[in-house]
């Protein structure tokens, strides 16, 4: 047997344990008794020890420099060339942080998790800033480990975004920034009125239920591979392509919450479902990044699902499931109401535009504690300011404030901006399908989703992870990620709305 | 840290593997979607290698000793000394069986398992008979790798059972049926009429399933640690007494199916959930065997649930819940029919007398198959002669004979005789409840199961597997497992209804 073929085998033991601490996590947040929790986190500490002590062995080590020495002058994109490099990248990741350093990251995460909620409850920064300033300390040590070419915050950067740098995201968020925020405050000016009263109205969750899963069948979603169930926060698990499960949450007096959490998810699932079926348990069965993730999600959830076309086709049939409570609302009328800007305190809860902002206070905030630009005492005053500059609000708490996340206190440093470039790229992407696929929009106002899906199949689930998300995006469009066509659709679309 | 140390902590982990194993098959039976089952059959095989690799590691074997050596002469009954020899007696079931004859047990079986499905559907031994004669001689194999004393068969049972020989089990069947048999005949030939023309009705399955849960509260199944869920047939399944979950099906044409079913298993997890707290993860907090694990579900069901002070408190309950379909049924009527004797050809749907006549069919054929006194082309006329001879009946095909069970096709030869055992215990265990606690059947009338749960904590679950069955019985009652408080019991009960 080859280096490659061993490495392969042993990346499949280390997938199916994998997948089995998602399955743990699932049961967790869906189903286990309340009591299960100690048991449940021994099982997964447990598992996880094992998944770490085995991508890390001398054995993968040395399986990794033969496959390479052997694969040396095949093809950069090639199946064996790929998958050598993207378990050469997720070794590397694992292998250079010392093993004290990961517990003594788990150790703090976990204090850091209970504090953070003591802290957020009584509103007070100066609870969590200790630990925080712990955390960060501990994020620019591993940083140190994982090393980095120009700044100490692109490493953790390439945790969640691999190849991505500090620099290209702060000339993409630098970029946006400067046409957004004049948008906003363009829109808030405005004195186009927005009625969302029809809102304020009492749904039947299970009428919610049963609508939110017709338009999921409409998706494509593969039930046969998948299944929605309730949790406290929704979210997206997948073991393999052929098990790929979301979940929701409903409230009686919140229509669009589950709605449109159940089409995001659904974007989630179907790039989880639409990975390659005969690369299960490879390196390449996974997907590329949390941008590329989040772009299917927002390019379902808000190029496809806060579209005048999509209402055009789902008002009738959302009509139909709640009998006489929206009989006087109008496509117009339903589309202004699901797309109304806001500004607000609260990330999770914000619109299409002002989300962008609210990531550019996060990622310019952590870059600097990174770099010692600031220190942990300055986010508070430092976070309201921002807000007053870019959303021209001043939360009246740390708790609308800086506590808001629950990111940071889980070690989480160098996410946040996945989430614009997902939105950046799920514009570009979308862009690119309709120049290719111009009958997009008429096959959306039929409920006909499937030239999209393939699309997408054919575009960016069906390579796995071969690509980074720049080398996706430049398969794709022959060029880089770029700002224009998310302010294009932004701009065209909101200005629209707000006349 | 001392070999005993090393060994309870060399357990816990096996033992969070096999609770993982537990958590991948509950989720299988229940919510994974259809096409995830390939994936999950690679995770779980993945598991089973580990955990079976970890106990039957030479550091496993060398801890053992030492840890045996250590704790020479310290009590039979303590802690540390019946941890080792439970983890000990795991150890040897193991080791001794060489991995080959393993692996051709698990690909035989896995074949076997769909030969029968079709031999089942074609009502044909025929098919089936082949791949049952590999079975039955890889079984012999492992009963000589074993070992035994006595006879073959004992090895087998043992894995079940533990230090119950067949001579043990076929002097208690003797015994057993020298007096079933003719109380069978004399009740099949008595006049009495039982009226169950009520059940023929449709019971909404929400109401059932509201009807069986309230049971289930009131017998104190702990949904803090527990859940009822769906699935094809009904199981209960424990990761550790924290987390136990039970499943039922519900058919609207049946109401007793499910309720009985449900008292069955909350009579199983109230033994898991029963299981000691400060043991978790050592080998004391398992059940003793099958036998007393069946003895608890059949206490619950039969001696409980089938009593006529259990429907004094529960059929004005289960009345309000189906309203209008009960009313002309008074609780002796319910209490006849719920407890008719009615000789059949399916063990699975036996009544509670008649359930013990399968079983000894079943154990005297696959004790003679092991003896090697019988081939397995004689099992159809032998199955068939002896239904004549023990119920008055004769199967009209294999698929009512001899092909009902899944059990040999799984490999599981000397597992049925614990059912039988259980059964005996079940009435033993509760006749010396209700000698230590007369006011038993007064609190049953009352719905008020807090004085038998207490006393089966105390006798039975609290001690986890300190002590084999046998052990057991003699630490409760003084003396051996017998016959006469089953038969005791049985005899009134029927003397009664049939008159």
């Amino acid at each position: 047997m080859s280096a490659f073929e061993k490495l392969k085998d042993q990346w499949a033991r280390i997938s199916r344990l994998e997948q089995t601490i998602g399955i743990l996590s699932w049961d967790m947040e869906t189903y286990m008794p309340d009591d299960g929790v100690k048991a449940r986190s021994e099982q997964l500490a447990l598992l996880s020890e094992l998944a770490h002590q085995w991508l890390i062995s001398d054995e993968m080590g040395a399986l990794l420099d033969v496959a390479e020495q052997d694969a040396s002058g095949r093809e950069y994109f090639s199946d064996e060339v790929s998958m050598i490099r993207v378990a050469r990248r997720a070794y590397n990741h694992k292998v250079k942080i010392p093993k004290k350093l990961v517990a003594r990251l788990a150790r703090t995460t976990t204090r850091a998790n209970s504090i953070w909620i003591k802290a957020r409850k009584k509103s007070d920064f100066n609870l969590f800033a200790p630990i925080l300033g712990e955390i960060v300390e501990l994020s620019r040590e591993m940083a140190d480990h994982l090393g980095y070419a120009e700044h100490r915050y692109d490493a953790l950067l390439d945790v969640y975004e691999p190849d991505l740098t500090s620099s290209q995201v702060e000339k993409l968020f630098t970029e946006t920034k400067r046409e957004l925020i004049p948008l906003v405050r363009e829109i808030t000016g405005s004195s186009a009125l927005i009625d969302t009263g029809f809102l304020n109205q009492t749904y039947d969750t299970a009428r919610q239920e049963s609508f939110g899963l017709q338009v999921l069948r409409d998706m494509k979603y593969d039930f046969r591979r998948g299944r929605q169930d309730r949790s406290a926060h929704p979210f997206t698990t997948s073991f393999t392509p052929y098990d790929v499960r979301i979940t929701t949450r409903f409230a009686e007096d919140d229509l669009l919450s589950a709605l449109f959490s159940t089409i995001h998810e659904g974007g989630h699932a179907l790039y989880d479902q639409g990975l390659p079926l005969d690369k299960v348990d490879t390196p390449l069965c996974q997907p590329i990044s949390l941008g590329v993730h989040e772009s299917q999600s927002r390019l379902w959830e808000n190029i496809v699902g806060r579209s005048r076309v999509f209402w055009k086709h789902y008002l009738p049939i959302l009509k139909l499931h709640f009998p006489g409570q929206l009989d006087h609302v109008d496509g117009e009328r339903f589309y202004r109401a699901v797309n109304r800007v806001h500004p607000g305190f609260i990330r999770v809860e914000s619109d299409e535009l002002t989300y962008n902002l609210h990531i550019f206070i996060r990622f310019e905030i952590e870059k600097d504690l990174v770099a010692g630009a600031i220190r942990v005492a300055d986010i508070p005053p430092l976070w309201n300011e921002k807000y007053r500059e870019y959303l021209g609000i001043t939360p009246p708490d740390d708790a609308l404030g800086c506590l808001q996340d629950i990111h940071w206190a889980h070690g989480l440093i160098g996410y946040f901006p996945t989430y614009t470039i997902g939105n950046l790229l799920s514009a570009q992407l979308y862009q690119k399908a309709l120049q290719e696929h111009p009958s997009l929009p008429a096959e959306l106002a039929e409920g006909d989703f499937t030239g999209l899906l393939a699309w997408l199949r054919d575009n960016v689930h069906g390579h796995g992870s071969r690509y980074t998300s720049a080398e996706l995006v430049r398969a794709i469009t022959g060029g880089d990620v770029q700002v224009g066509p998310f302010m294009n659709y932004v701009r065209d679309k909101f200005r629209d709305i707000y006349a």
